[in-house]
């Protein structure tokens, strides 16, 4: 099978119309009335999951739950359990959520296998769309719980996390219907994988900013989490002059304003304070501690940890000079995951396809695609959202890019030409 | 009566130890256990008021509740109705409190009567000692209601005010056994008053800098407090370069540290932002809004005023030069109340009359005192504490200290001359 020329593969498209109309269902499951937020192993995750395997039954695939709640469909290539070229995105969603973050890439994902199906069209290798059940981490406070169990890569130790209400992991796969210590089922190996690549929106506003409805992304930023605690004296807001404070809150301000100046030297880096507490909280008395989190992200690790090193030790001066106690704990640490230069080239080739100019650029956000990375080479392409807007009911895409999206990852499947195989050492 | 002699003054003040220990009496009546906290019309107001009540008909007093749950108790003079000197303070407490912040001034008020009744002497005028139901504001976010209400400057629609849990002060006040629309009531007529003087721990670190256990306060702060919203634009923590960030926390921590700058110009001066939340408050996401309270206090009211100009003039220019939006609220507004030069130098001469130097000093905090100004001429004696640490269980006196307050406070009370009546124009 080999790359279709543009004009028939506009032509091919799965329509736009369809994707918007089955984001638009899906968004129509949520836990709160009003806004969309669907987290995983709750009723709704079951819903949605269950709508999206009729559809992926629908587009001529064999569908199922994993062991760790995704859906998965299949769809055989020329011959029945060829390895298989790996697609899809997540169908979980942070609180009061938009309805593309992840869904479009499932959706997409299936749309495209139904056109291959409607056709008749089998390629020399699978298909496999997953959906999965956890990337956002709202529930259990911790990432990619889906596709780091098809990576291979769940802990066990992870089942014993709580949910606010107090319900651990395990106990929620229980009354999802999953076997907890069947977990390691939902893992796929290597030589299964011929390649991962997800369509997501970009999530950011670089190709809205360039007239670009579509990029192929270069690579996923890592990120550095830390939690900070400042802790000077609380006192009257009346009675301490000035020149005696001990004000944990005007640190963290200064904190604040470092990593915004820091993260500002270089256009790779971003830096985010997006948590705050003062305590005892009250307007007439001085903070006595100050919570922060602190989130660092760059394409390029050792610029990540460059600037991780100069805020931490930049804070700790501020501390020093302010007699501030610091406490700095690293909650998450994440290596950029690089997109594979064979999958870019085959991206850049669908992209080129559908008659539009090719964008690099990397993904400020995680995906899913960083834990697949463990068994397989990757690739994403993104579509332009509007205003750069996510994790937002705002988030907005038109369809006309949504089709444009569907054309470009159909042209890709059709020209999909796997890597040749590693030569392990 | 004339004032004491300093040695005979000595002798007869109220035990140190006696007061000290119905502080603590007092602090384990609390809502929280482990911990002070004692809110107004409360079942723990209502147990530490009876044991106040008691209290004060021990020492010869008529006792009881008032129309708004403050406890008066009433000394009679050398004949029955007289025109009363005004002695207390409060017995509310913050959440999580000291154990002398109000209640000191109320148990040696109680035990300074005691001793004149002990020693069968009755002055020229009557005493009342109250002990304020609220002062802190705590429950209903309203400071200042007992006296306000004494002072006959309790507003109407203040019954209307509702806790946390949805209840309405008139509600709160019938349970109380209290009739709301009998506030009125609680008000003392200015010529009932001679004087309002309250004696209080400096909840500031300067008797103590001085190696001073009493000081005489001029004035009391005037305060300006303020809501502030800050409203940027949320983004993906990830996803937004630096440059085009509209950080609502960003600016606020700028304001945060033009507080702090502004303030710290002018040693009368304070400002504190006690309060901040930036929302959505997620670790992932750009804050697109922050809300900070903001307390400036003065004992200069001009500088105060001018002051908070230019700090919100400032936050002002912060705000556009982010693209970020402001909004700011006054809260409250309250102008500095002058202790009356003629009680000011009666407690001096009570101080004296201890042996100890005169200080005076300006009090940062807000006190009952504030709200009596609008009645009776006010006067304030302030007792060291240790560290300049109140609103918190570390707050601490001594033995010795509480003593000495009760003897300055007594000899102030035997030496207590009548101003002259003001000449109304």
């Amino acid at each position: 099978m080999s790359a279709a020329p543009a004009a028939t593969g506009r032509h091919r498209a799965p329509p736009g119309a369809e994707i918007m109309k089955r984001a638009e269902e899906l968004a129509a499951i949520t836990e709160e009335p009003g806004r969309l937020t669907r987290t995983f192993l709750t009723i709704e995750h079951r819903r949605a999951g269950e709508t999206v395997i009729g559809w992926m039954r629908a587009a001529g695939m064999t569908a199922g739950f994993d062991a760790i709640g995704n859906v998965v469909g299949r769809y055989e290539g020329s011959s029945p359990g060829l390895p298989a070229l790996l697609l899809g995105s997540h169908l979980d969603t942070v609180r009061d959520a938009g309805r593309y973050d992840g869904m479009l890439g499932v959706i997409t994902a299936i749309a495209c296998v139904g056109e291959l199906n409607r056709q008749r069209t089998r390629p020399d290798f699978a298909i496999e769309v997953f959906g999965f059940g956890d990337e956002e981490g709202v529930r259990f406070q911790s990432t990619l719980l889906g596709s780091r169990a098809v990576a291979g890569r769940f802990e066990h130790a992870l089942l014993d996390r709580r949910d606010a209400e107090g319900i651990s992991l395990r106990e929620a796969l229980l009354r999802f219907g999953r076997a907890p210590e069947r977990i390691g089922a939902a893992a796929r190996r290597p030589e299964q994988a011929l390649a991962y690549v997800e369509l997501h929106i970009e999530q950011g506003p670089v190709l809205e900013a360039e007239g670009l409805p579509l990029g192929v992304v270069t690579s996923i930023a890592g990120a550095s989490r830390y939690a900070l605690t400042l802790t000077g004296e609380a006192g009257h807001a009346g009675t301490v002059p000035m020149g005696l404070r001990r004000d944990a809150l005007a640190a963290a301000a200064e904190a604040v304003l470092l990593v915004e100046r820091r993260c500002a030297e270089s256009g790779g880096l971003v830096g985010t304070v997006g948590r705050i507490a003062a305590a005892p909280g009250a307007i007439n008395v001085i903070p006595g501690r100050a919570e922060l989190s602190l989130d660092i992200r760059a394409a390029e690790d050792e610029e990540r940890r460059r600037a991780a090193d100069d805020i931490l030790r930049g804070i700790e001066a501020i501390c020093r000079r302010r007699d501030v106690a610091l406490e700095a704990v690293q909650t998450h640490d994440s290596a950029a995951a690089a997109c594979a230069p064979w999958l870019m080239a085959q991206l850049d080739r669908a992209v080129a396809a559908s008659g539009l100019a090719i964008r690099h650029l990397p993904s400020g956000a995680g995906h899913d695609a960083m834990a697949m990375a463990a068994i397989a080479d990757i690739g994403m392409l993104f579509v332009r959202c509007r205003g750069g807007i996510s994790h937002n009911p705002a988030e907005s895409i038109t369809e006309e890019d949504a089709e444009l999206g569907a054309a470009a990852l159909l042209d890709f499947i059709r020209g999909f030409t796997p890597a040749p195989p590693k030569v392990h050492p």
